[in-house]
């Protein structure tokens, strides 16, 4: 079973189970996403679901889905008539942390909605709780916002899109784009929470804008470029005018009109300072704010941002380079920590709820093994006893301090991932390692230790829901990519970087 | 509506109706795939669907959804609290042919089985009732057969695919590939028997095996080729060896395994005779056989592979080159007349049963429209309008040779169609108009002439059905493929090269 409930007590025998049916309840004492399963206890019925709330009933269903064999998963598997001998037990379970996510990138890459479905599907199987929807980047824009139009017919595509890193200089010649309607993304979100998952959309600002900026070349700094064909970080970004200021509240509201949830991301990382150095509109902005420097007007457009969501009723949530807005940093921001696992430990000791989610753990775009043949190798080496040795809450944090840390967070950043057939091998079966982190592996050492074990047991599960996982013996030969060649990098070398790059935080 | 039921009697007001909840019987006097459908005439629940079998029953059901708002039609939008207002009416439909098929193509490009799953669902939305699967081709081989295990370590993947029409002669630089277990399939027949489509399978041969003869040269004429990655034919064919034969009734016997249906393709098409000619070992055959020419060779080919299907209570079913075996062509084999219209009349005048699929009307891989970002341009031009215009049943028939044409089928090659996502844009709007016509378009004139009305309405349901069909204002620019370029033709042209090809089946 992955990920491993925490407390599993096996009876005698086997009892005859039919279909998923089982006798449900709410008991209010569990933990909200906790649940109790008992199989062959009762006599008349013999599963019998306890939930917290109806999202532990949920995960209750879910656990009694990986007792039932692979085959019941199959799309047309589940049939009522269908049963099965499940072995007596008592499962006695619940998460250890309340923000258990991953964070799908459709800007790079547009994924067509219901490719999306089932990418909720499969996380929910794995109890997972949090969508975070990268929707917004330099290469494209994926959503409509009334009052800006050309969002949807110049920022949703690119003309050409880089094949591999951006160290080659390589592109393919095809167009690429794609956006989604509004009743598209509020599907999503009923389809999602009907599976106990939240979405959390996320508008990347003020860098990442270059689509914006090719639309309305007003919002930028005077460059009229392409939606972005690149990889990399651009270095157009919004001029901070009344006018990209109010762009940017309509894109939140449009976003808080589709979304309902508390959080809404608005980005706030890798935003270069050049363009605002050069434009004397920026510079002369900064002095009638008072703003010593650039990175001051950074963090005093979070500033307004997080205003701005706070008077619609909703909460920001930002990459950790919000945390480099010092004292000004609004408190109220949850922080995503990505730049290695010490942006963690910061945002927790100065004060801030953050989610876990260092690149070198949970960044599932980076390459699996080391096989020459594995797909656009990018980031450190990342195997899945990698991401299952991921400990979310660092060393060396108080009490009070750790429980900020409130989950863990695996992000798909789509540069090299084309198509929903290359997300899940990218994400599966790491994701399966992942899901049991952020549920909490089992305190049972030799339940822990057999991971391997259950995860090949897994595999057959993922078989049965048509999930193209990397296969443990490495890429078959029509994985590779050879003509999006990748820049693998050590481990020692991305903590070095990152050590440099955080130095702002501290 | 689409299709357009045949007799719609519209009554007084609207009653409420509450998701898909609907009174539903046999009755068997009805035609088996007929129905009739109730709203409003009974008091205490306003829908009732009466079917000539389930299959009625079910298109009744489909009817209904689209009778609901399109929204209904959303992953999250038929929640059983949902209700809305229908017409009162009285639905009485039947289909007009009881072949109502779809040809997808997964040799040419892998297409993974939850896209396949989806498919299957559309079609079965637009009352479809027959999956015609395209498994094996010169390009890959997708299933497994026991005895022949490199099908599936070598046959099903190829090193880089051709971009665009052969003339060009480019080439991506990505390998491709790619293939579906016995479960996978199994799952795909019943997710599809549910939606009463019978899926028919087929293995291509003694042409289109290039992908074989890779694996196993020693079925080939010598050459050891690469599986390949141009399209267009290739001249590698099966040498008629005992082991060829062996291995086609191999093939067979695991396909047979998998898919229960009645019908089994064995291709027969595009079979060059180049190797034959030159191969001693196959003059000598043809010699102990009695066989005039290579010609013959096929004949016996297709007798012997008939023969194969009908020991297993099977029925064979191939393309219109196998009417070239003259009085040879086994009585019951199912005819697919693709070259044009002439091969559907030809075979109904000889006494065959017959599909009608003429390429210069159902081939959707044909160009949509003139337009220059129409992606790889091939073929004769096919509109909407042109699929709408197509009459399955030729002129000149007797009314018993007219009973030959059992029913018409769109044919989804995928050469050029390199993704779930494309397969939608070339399937749809044009697949609904083939829909329609399958299912007999209204002999009420005005019901037709307004398919254009109704069209427009309907791209709300596939909208909300997420399906990324061609706008009918033309393709967007992330549409376009001016890395793939294509080849169009005029119909003038293909109409006379077809009528030369067909020369051999008077």
């Amino acid at each position: 079973m992955i990920p491993q409930a925490q407390l599993v007590k096996r009876g005698e025998g086997v009892v005859k189970v039919t279909g998923l049916d089982a006798i449900t309840s709410i008991d209010p004492s569990l933990p909200p996403e906790g649940y109790t399963l008992e199989v062959g206890t009762d006599g008349h019925n013999p599963v019998k679901v306890t939930g917290g709330s109806e999202a532990g009933v949920f995960y209750g269903i879910q656990t009694l889905r990986q007792l039932l064999p692979p085959a019941s998963l199959r799309s047309a598997g589940d049939s009522s008539e269908a049963s099965w001998e499940v072995p007596v037990q008592q499962i006695s379970d619940a998460p250890r942390f309340a923000w258990r996510g991953v964070m799908l990138d459709v800007a790079r890459h547009f994924m067509p909605l219901h490719d999306m479905l089932r990418f909720v599907e499969l996380a929910a199987f794995h109890k997972l709780n949090v969508l975070h929807l990268h929707l917004t980047d330099d290469q494209g824009w994926r959503l409509p916002v009334d009052k800006w139009p050309r969002l949807t017919t110049m920022a949703c595509w690119r003309k050409r899109s880089m094949l591999g890193s951006t160290k080659h200089g390589k592109y393919d010649a095809r167009p690429h784009g794609g956006f989604y309607s509004k009743e598209d993304l509020k599907e999503f979100v009923a389809f999602a929470a009907q599976r106990h998952i939240t979405v959390v959309p996320e508008i990347d600002m003020p860098g990442h804008v270059q689509a914006v900026v090719s639309a309305y070349p007003e919002l930028g700094n005077g460059a009229k470029p392409d939606v972005r064909e690149a990889w990399g970080i651009s270095t157009h970004v919004l001029n901070m005018s009344d006018k990209a200021m109010e762009f940017c509240r309509d894109a939140l509201d449009a976003v808080c009109e589709i979304f309902p949830g508390q959080l809404i991301g608005i980005g706030g990382d890798e935003c270069p300072h050049d363009e605002w150095k050069a434009n004397p509109d920026v510079q002369a902005l900064m002095k009638q704010l008072g703003l010593a420097d650039e990175s001051a007007l950074h963090g005093w457009f979070v500033g307004q941002m997080s205003d701005h969501l706070r008077s619609l009723g909703r909460r920001p949530f930002g990459w950790d380079e919000i945390l480099a807005g010092g004292d000004g940093t609004p408190a109220d921001v949850l922080i995503a920590a990505w730049r290695g696992p010490e942006p963690t430990k910061i945002a927790a000791q100065r004060g801030f709820e953050v989610v876990a989610c260092p690149d070198v753990y949970v960044y599932l775009d980076y390459r699996q093994s080391a096989d020459k043949d594995e797909p656009t190798p990018v980031g450190t080496m990342l195997t899945v006893e990698d991401v299952y040795a991921f400990e979310p809450v660092p060393a060396g944090l108080t009490k009070e301090e750790e429980k900020r840390v409130i989950g863990a967070q695996a992000n798909i950043w789509t540069e090299h991932i084309e198509s929903a057939r290359r997300v899940d091998y990218m994400a599966y079966p790491r994701l399966c390692a992942f899901a049991e982190v952020a549920w909490g592996k089992p305190s049972d050492k030799s339940a822990a230790d057999a991971f391997d074990k259950r995860l090949e047991e897994h595999l057959a599960r993922l078989d049965a829901l048509g999930v193209n996982y990397r296969p443990l013996t490495g890429p078959r030969p029509w994985d590779a990519r050879p003509d999006a060649p990748g820049n693998p990098r050590t481990k020692e070398d991305r903590l070095a970087q990152l050590k440099e790059m955080i130095a702002e935080l501290k």
